[in-house]
């Protein structure tokens, strides 16, 4: 029996185990801050497996002066990372198998047709807050470890598997783990991309524009500037900036993506009082990063385009938008699709799901963006959840792509790290 | 010496103990709920004046069935409505003359030059909140009374002095007022028209409006459809209703006015995550009533007018927008200018200024409406204050147009009630 078929055999007998792990990590609520009972979890498994492990709490001082850090949480206590090594024998390139244990709130209740965080079992879906994001992905991560080592051999490159906190709110636990010293030939991300290839990620940056007006009585409004309607001219503009933002874009991986880099308008606030003709907007949005942007080019791209808008409107002359750059920061992905990194994954989803498999680039970006842009590591997105459940009520995942996932993430650390015979 | 004459002299007599009066009056806070301390002071002139005085608080229970009521407030206990009529022998034409007590809130201390209660004195002016909305009108009507009586002679109507509450929050203390029986053949209203004559007045409604959209990750926003978007074009579409409405209107008194009855967009409010895509956006108005309109006929007309979105974008079709008429509504006031009480006003400030007095339809609508809609009762709006300063910081009144249209009122007053020889 060749490895691929120990590999296929095992995942096969451990689907129970696998479905109960899973259903306990979704049942505690590792929402921001409440992240150590999840990766106790976590933790206990990497032990079972016999991994080195690595858990710390992380400190604020020794990451804030790093151009990426973008946190607003000041305690870590009690809410560690992890990062656990499967060592290799040597002369293997090694991998970083990088999943996030934090999830976004459950939302209304009401919405939810079970418990949140029910993890609930039925026609082959587990349902719960995480489920699909990404806490199957991560259970995946650990069942093709788990399988690698069950097959008895050894590995020449080290896996080295990361369960982070913090990557709902900007990336901070994978930042930790980089700066750590944590580093590889290459990393897989399992978020959910319902099994499509995702070299390249979209980045994103939050701003917020305040517009001026000035205030009058609404029967005389015609003695004031609604702060509203230049809000509108504001936002018409940003419309148009994402139009030739997006035209400016041909990677082919972006072919059937309608808006590559999305404008999004997220939020606007504007007066109080319905009789008052308001004097300030406050517009709040989030802008996309193409692959091969910057963010700080992005930056320059919005702040040129705004001080513009005193051609199309003398008001804006005078009174100039305020742009500010604040909160959540992704920087984008950008690995060549034909890396080897590819290859590699691409090869061992044919090998076994006897198909092509999608590649495209997302319309988010993940922690990826961390480990590219800061430590040059080559890194694709590719998982078994779904984007359109993620964030969402009755949140779901296929346990069916659980299983491939992990069986395709385990041939392909047989090739890229490379069998000790 | 002729009684215009008297009346002059006794006027120009009282100025110093008149700014002491307006002084106090502004020093009280009298902002809603808090106006006990201010009526105090007006009761205790009326005392000295001996008018008839009739001082209760308002029963919510028996105005709240009336069609013109909207009121938000529960207690009125302890900060009474005031009403001192000055009887005339019989076989005259009564009038109300008729103020509010009650203030707008400061706003911002920090953009007062003095204490925004001060009622300092300086270069003919007296400063404060409330000095021009409407306190130094009061002063006004309190004067031309002490005048009238300060001749000896007896006028044949009654003048029924006012000192409501609640005027600006939709006219409770009139509307009570009006209920307890007192009407009149006439009204005067002191508020700020810069002694201007306003024999009509713009009318006013608050509503709300709530647009749809559907949520969807920024990434991916073209999945959506945005609240903000779909709320602009609703703005966009309210701004033609404006146009449309105003086009109608041909009354000569709004020649000089840009939009006599405009639509202003007060409030948004929208979305709560910069990278989601917004599902509900509230935008909140008013909207102007001509004179000759009624409130019905506006609510009608808007109503209507965004039924028709849906031709324009086929998203109304399936959501339609939800317009909600709430909080403040303000009838408009409709003297045909040629009224007696306009020509007997009209020839008193001829009379005493030796000039033409400016006849105009003022922007906003006063308790005047309240008066003239639901009792039938010629009302004019003519005062001292200005409209630029009312609700806003370092609000004044310029007390040489106090004691001037003190004057215009008690000789408007021997006219209209006619003297008892």
């Amino acid at each position: 029996m060749n490895l691929p078929e120990k590999i296929h055999r095992f995942i096969h007998s451990q689907q129970p185990k696998t479905i109960e792990l899973l259903q306990r990590l979704v049942q505690e609520e590792s929402t921001r801050e409440n992240e150590s009972s999840a990766q106790a979890i976590v933790i206990e498994k990497c032990r079972e497996l016999k991994l080195d492990l690595d858990i710390w709490e992380i400190e604020r001082i020794k990451l804030q002066s790093h151009p990426f850090f973008r946190c607003d949480r000041n305690e870590f206590e009690g809410n560690p990372n992890v990062v656990a090594t499967l060592k290799g024998n040597g002369g293997g390139r090694s991998i970083i198998l990088n999943g996030h244990i934090d999830v976004v709130p459950e939302g209304d209740p009401k919405d939810w047709r079970d418990d949140p965080f029910s993890g609930r079992v039925s026609e082959g879906k587990l349902y719960g807050r995480g489920s699909t994001d990404m806490k199957g992905g991560n259970v995946a991560l650990l069942l093709a470890i788990e399988a690698i080592i069950s097959t008895g051999i050894k590995l020449k490159g080290d896996v080295i598997f990361q369960s982070v906190i913090e990557e709902e709110s900007g990336g901070t636990g994978t930042l930790a783990a980089l700066l750590r010293g944590y580093k590889a030939d290459a990393a897989i991300i399992p978020e959910p991309t319902n099994m499509k290839l995702f070299p390249k990620q979209q980045g994103s940056m939050w701003f917020r524009i305040k517009v001026k007006g000035k205030s009058a009585h609404g029967g005389t409004r015609y003695e004031g500037v609604n702060a509203i309607e230049k809000a509108m001219k504001v936002i018409s503009s940003l419309r148009e900036l994402e139009i030739k933002r997006n035209e400016e874009i041909n990677d082919p991986l972006y072919q059937s993506i309608p808006i590559p880099v999305p404008i999004n308008i997220g939020r606007i606030e504007c007066g109080k009082w319905p009789s008052s003709v308001p004097d300030l907007a406050i517009i709040e949005g989030r802008v996309g990063v193409a692959p091969h942007e910057t963010l700080e080019e992005v930056e320059n791209d919005v702040e040129n385009w705004l001080r513009e808008l005193k051609e199309q409107d003398e008001w804006f002359k005078e009174f100039p938008v305020e742009l500010e750059w604040f909160g959540g920061r992704w920087q984008p992905g950008n690995l060549d699709h034909n890396h080897e990194l590819m290859n590699t994954i691409k090869s061992a989803y044919r090998e076994i799901l006897n198909s092509e498999p999608i590649v495209e680039a997302s319309p988010w970006g993940t922690d990826g963006g961390i480990l590219s842009k800061g430590a040059n590591i080559p890194v694709v997105v590719f998982g078994p959840g779904t984007t359109e459940v993620a964030h969402d009520s009755n949140e779901y995942i296929e346990l069916e792509k659980v299983f491939q996932s992990a069986e395709i993430i385990a041939v392909t650390l047989l090739s890229w790290c490379g069998v000790d015979l």
